[in-house]
């Protein structure tokens, strides 16, 4: 008799977005003539770039040819996107070696995967809140107890706190740990981690002989040069550190689908050899997976020239400006808002010591719009409140104006 | 301490395709003056056809405009993909519902990740010979034992031989197994199981509370119209199959990357509420998973549509001649083969009972044709060699007639 995969069942409550789209729709039923503003889900809206539509198109058009036609391709990407890649990551003065790259259809899936080739009885601990993909796989693999309705987290999962007190950015843990994520900038808080923040994980990483995912997908959003867009800018992190990227949110590929993750040949754990890590998710890719798509990765060979990813930066300066019209709008209301200088989201702090559901509610039938539960993210994440900078400027600014006008404080 | 998952070491000897590769490397570095001729892998050689490639130039031009510019969607595909799925399934009287359908980046991460939704102590059933990710992403779930050298398998995995003697079409097992891969069209024998042996699995499953993945990657290629292109032409398989398909071999996505996989909402299994199933799948994609390309996705409705796939049609019947061309000159010689009639492999049955490898280098030094190793498949694959019709037409004619003037028997 067939069984399903029990841990399935542990999940809590379901994904946070459905959750938000159910609220929404029941708005709606209710006030169907309504038009709401969506600052909720990170979804880009702007249009691909000139040089990555080409890109795109020249992908396509390679297919056409019997010259030119490509079928399987290399489980971890064609050699241009990953020589790209490396010159990406050599502007930083990071090396990277091409074979070190594994390309894909998106950091979403890399991120949940990657805990696949590690032990089922692995230490996890994330980030409190964070992205929930990395608790939810691990709650499906098993490494978690079931979720304590009280303190709304997994138990067997340890959670760091990131608060306003220690400015999102959490000290590495106490205990000794066997897979760390880390997201930075990050989803949701919007906090970038310093190198100085980093090297305490790194320096934790080797001496535990943990290794640290590190979710750089909104690295792209950085505009202070002295704040670390890879983990590989902190010394000794190509020992403990893999490393996952995304074109979702520099390049709108969010539909498209394209991401890469590294893992350094360097990177070693007591009892395993060098390079077994790496042969491990070489392993995962080639099994599970069959490379990403060849149309795509013309897309993303164009986005990394330097006039795409010029184009691409524009892309990214035309959200940060919609970042600055949500941390401005806010404040000035007296607001306390977070994040939003240095990646695409801000967090604010609930008025009135609201819950973040409480709030969400409120935001939705006060102002009509539409944001993402602090909550959602973890306990930690309780009375904060996201709100996304993708989204058409006029849409934003009308989203703001909205609040202003109307959210009665 | 971060520690791997052990069950990576127990996969035996690497993938089939890398040792291909390596032995291959070998001869060329002994060799360098020789062209190959490539009859191994399954990979697709013929450029898009004309309504592909217009439908995939449009899912480019739809990101270049603010108007058409999509961003994530929806996790199982967009509408217009599975309603066009619908009715393509339609047209062999088979009903399956828009929300059935998951569609996804191709039939090889479906099937690799399909076992994750079910327990780890599921006892899985394979055909044998069979493509090596079904067993392989369950060995590394931890559903079988060590690989025995003696027997050539893992144990805990219950093979079901294809042989000459039940025409490559094995019996429902006589124990009670819960996970039971299918693959008709097959690859690697090309044998196609008829309505009648189908329902046998289908009543074995149902009784058994089994579940059946019946991967139908070359249903396109079936000729014979009596044979079903899909498990749901047999009466009872909504209750206890998942159907994998693709658009790699039919439409010459190997490259490009786009499947589906049914999971009915009837299928049930003991202890698990109706449509359970159907909803794990859904959060397995949702959390794992952000959906196939928005671009890909519109070469995939082309494809479907009338006139691309009339056209789809006709590069099946180009890869479908060159298996008569196969199975004519080798048949002519003297060698006894199967399949090639209803799917695109040739399944040769390896003369004077040399093993598997043993003709594959007989192959390779003798005529200069790379093929694959049956027993690469599974320990009843031995003594037989997997010949692939995917190749230009001129190349497999070359290939044919260097084995019939140079392969000494």
């Amino acid at each position: 008799m067939a069984r399903l995969n029990a841990n399935y069942y542990k999940l809590a409550a379901g994904y946070l977005f459905p959750e938000i789209t159910r609220r929404t729709k029941a708005f709606l039923e209710t006030n169907p003539e309504i038009k709401l503003m969506k600052l909720g889900i990170g979804n880009t809206t702007e249009p691909l770039t000139a040089t990555v539509i080409e890109g795109l198109h020249k992908g396509v058009n390679n297919l056409a040819g019997i010259e030119t036609y490509t079928g399987y391709g290399e489980y971890h990407g064609e050699l241009p996107i990953r020589t790209a890649l490396r010159s990406f990551y050599k502007k930083r003065n990071v090396d990277i070696d091409v074979e070190e790259f594994f390309v894909s259809d998106g950091a979403k899936p890399d991120s949940g995967n990657i805990q696949s080739i590690f032990c089922t009885d692995s230490r996890v601990a994330v980030q409190d809140p964070a992205y929930p993909v990395y608790v939810d796989t691990n709650v499906i693999a098993g490494r978690s107890g079931q979720f304590n309705q009280d303190k709304k987290l997994y138990e067997d999962i340890l959670y760091m706190p990131c608060t306003e007190k220690n400015g999102f950015i959490p000290d590495p843990p106490s205990e000794k740990m066997d897979l760390i994520y880390l997201c930075s900038p990050n989803n949701p808080t919007g906090a970038v981690a310093t190198k100085e923040q980093l090297k305490l994980f790194v320096d934790y990483a080797i001496s535990n002989q943990a290794v640290i995912i590190f979710d750089a997908a909104y690295s792209a959003f950085i505009r202070d040069p002295d704040l670390p867009r890879s983990i590989y800018e902190v010394e000794g992190a190509k020992k403990c550190a893999i490393e996952i990227n995304s074109f979702s949110k520099s390049a709108g590929f969010t539909g498209v689908r394209l991401g890469w993750t590294i893992v350094p040949f360097e990177l070693a754990i007591e009892n395993v050899k060098p390079g077994d890590v790496h042969k491990f998710w070489m392993r995962r890719q080639s099994t599970f997976f069959n490379g990403p798509s060849n149309i795509i990765q013309e897309g993303g060979v164009a986005a990394l020239s330097d006039k795409g990813w010029k184009e691409c930066q524009e892309l990214v300066n035309y959200y940060m400006k919609n970042a600055r019209i949500i941390l401005e709008g806010l404040s000035r209301m007296g607001l306390t808002v977070y994040g939003g200088t240095n990646g695409p989201y801000v967090w604010l702090k609930t008025p009135n010591n609201m819950t973040s559901w409480e709030f969400f509610d409120k935001l939705l039938y006060e102002t009509h719009v539409v944001g993402t539960p602090g909550s959602g993210f973890g306990p930690s994440g309780e009375g904060f409140f996201r709100l996304s900078a993708f989204g058409h400027s006029e849409d934003i600014q009308q989203a703001v104006k909205s609040i202003q006008d109307n959210l009665r404080l």
